[in-house]
């Protein structure tokens, strides 16, 4: 393998599959990363457990000005590998195979010599069966995936629950997740009808996969295998093993009927939560007091040894029954942020019933569900 | 106490004097800062075990609007209340002490009730005795504290070590710093004579102050006292004590020959050494090797196994015998970055004792000291 091309385009490319890269693994050749030149170009693969990056940047690519002499593979210290080339001293370098998998890198007057290992060696990626493939634009999927993503649970303890559920059935793909305190669900309609899937991913390999999509990728092609998923771009393979077991059934938790419905604008909201959370934080419960009445509506934060906070809510609008309740202000600040700058419904059915979250224009496609906590 | 200003100019005021806050302290009181408000403006104080730093809010600064309606003095959990002053709505808020040293803060219309302290149990800081007072720029302090600072030992097995040396003598403040392995020293020349001094301040204390420093600050004076040393602005007073014990005379280990000279672009010689650095951060010894020749000059760093880097340095002009000289890059680096971007001349006299660095302009003022590696 003989390849002279440019620093930034490189780094880049690196830089997408070394999220998939651990220091951390039981495996050697896993704190890898693989590179494979051959005539089309440098394909890069990066892995562990949960996840695997693969980009490739073209021959073709005019960033990258590539000039190919000697195609091969070869797998190198990804974290090393990556400072180096940062370092180096010119826009352009080159790397060569020399024996024994050592590979020099050359810019400028700068000469390293680095200990690769076998390419063969390097695990192979799952095939591709070519079923159960829905396209989706790329903003899509990462605003489905903000918006769903941070409701997951944190906790091993019931690891389905560490996932995102998604369903795709009559020409919707819903996506939910819940660590059974709070819950947010998302439907895209679909323009076609596909082969129906009902799959979970981990909520890390999600996240992980939000960060690798750039806006320059337009398409987001989704297969599912057996025990895996994959997402691919016109740049980047990224695969994701799939959570085995059973997801519970979310659609009765949502409730129909409510008797206190108010209007707020998000960020208005969510700087009186924030504010009011700042001493809840401080108490045992970490909780805040939200007050409807006719005579306003009032949220109340405390904590015996700092202080107390107080504030008078603006809102849209507000109807129904007057109503005391408290919660977690954390999962009210995350559902908040999910929203964005919008006005949203909140609907209360009492003081000890979950109350649902949904954005006032285009409701039934997204709605989250926040568990009060009663107080006695 | 009762008064009315703007939040942003409060808010300023208040960062300067957390730098002396820490939150882990065995006197609770000193987790707060006291806010002493009378007829000419707002005094805030912030204190620890190593500095405590006063800083004024005038009531004829512009920027702070302030109305004041009552004077008086209290003590508040200095972390929460800034997270309470960051977060108000309004661009004013209004702050007044109640009954039992409760601080009400509203704005706009939240309204925070917040426990606070007696403000007469927080300690007294040091009377300031006019003798042996300098004043120099501010930018001359903080380039002074950044050109040896870093050179401090880490380490609390020889405290004092832990300082940085100042000797004020001969219409010259010295200012010296060596952990032992490096040293950096810098004189700056001084308009007036001044009343001698030899003081060590610990470093962590004028990292702290430098940090305070603010670039509309024109004058800092220096004030010594017993076991004190005060760094007074026009808006803020910062006392730090000192470090009691002898520090070692230095100026000894200054060599005033040399056999080998070599001049370096620094923003050049430090981009080799950072790339040579990757590889001996990973070796057992973490040091890299300079080899002067006729024939050139080459950094050369390995870790057996990662891989090697060998380059071919450019240089301005070299003089002298041949050598191979071995040094920890990491020193190196640190005695680089407090040259910035000029040229310098390295002087060496064997493989095995200390060699000097110099800017080519304005020498003797500033010398920096780098202790090698014997390597056979």
């Amino acid at each position: 393998m003989k390849v002279t091309l440019n620093r930034s385009a490189f780094t880049q490319e690196l830089q997408t599959v070394q999220r998939a890269i651990s220091s951390k693994t039981t495996m050697p050749i896993l704190t890898g990363v693989k590179i494979d030149l051959s005539n089309r170009g440098l394909t890069l693969t990066g892995s562990n457990a949960d996840i695997s990056i693969e980009s490739f940047l073209s021959v073709s690519d005019e960033k990258a000005q590539m000039t190919i002499e000697k195609t091969g593979a070869v797998v190198l210290q990804a974290r090393f590998f990556g400072e180096i080339i940062r370092r180096l001293p010119e826009d352009y370098f080159t790397m060569e195979v020399i024996e024994s998998n050592q590979v020099i890198i050359t810019s400028g007057k700068a000469h390293f010599t680095v200990n690769g290992l076998d390419a063969e060696s390097y695990p192979h990626l799952p095939i591709v069966d070519s079923h159960n493939q829905i396209k989706i634009p790329v903003h899509v999927l990462t605003k489905l995936i903000s918006e769903t993503v941070f409701a997951v649970s944190q906790h091993e303890s019931r690891p389905i629950l560490t996932g995102v559920h998604m369903i795709l059935e009559n020409e919707k793909l819903l996506a939910v997740a819940t660590d059974s305190h709070r819950l947010s669900q998302r439907i895209i309609p679909l323009e076609s009808g596909e082969e129906a899937f009902n799959i979970v991913i981990p909520g890390k390999s999600l996240t992980e996969l939000s960060r690798s999509l750039t806006d320059e990728e337009e398409l987001v092609e989704i297969s599912i295998m057996d025990n895996q998923v994959l997402f691919e771009t016109a740049s980047m393979k990224f695969y994701s093993r799939l959570l085995e077991g059973t997801y519970p059934d979310t659609n009765r938790l949502i409730p129909n009927s409510f008797n206190t419905e108010i209007e707020f604008s998000v960020p208005e909201l969510l700087a009186a939560i924030e504010r009011a959370s700042l001493l809840s934080h401080e108490g045992r419960n970490n909780i805040v007091r939200l007050h409807i009445a006719d005579d306003g509506v009032v949220l109340y934060g405390n904590s015996p040894e700092i202080g107390k906070v107080e504030e008078d809510l603006s809102y849209e609008r507000v109807t129904g029954d007057p109503l005391d309740i408290s919660f977690n202000p954390d999962y009210m600040k995350a559902a908040l942020r999910a929203f964005g700058d919008t006005n949203i419904n909140v609907r209360f059915i009492s003081a000890i019933r979950p109350f649902t979250l949904e954005p006032t224009e285009g409701e039934s496609n997204f709605i989250q569900l926040i568990t009060p906590v009663r107080t006695n």
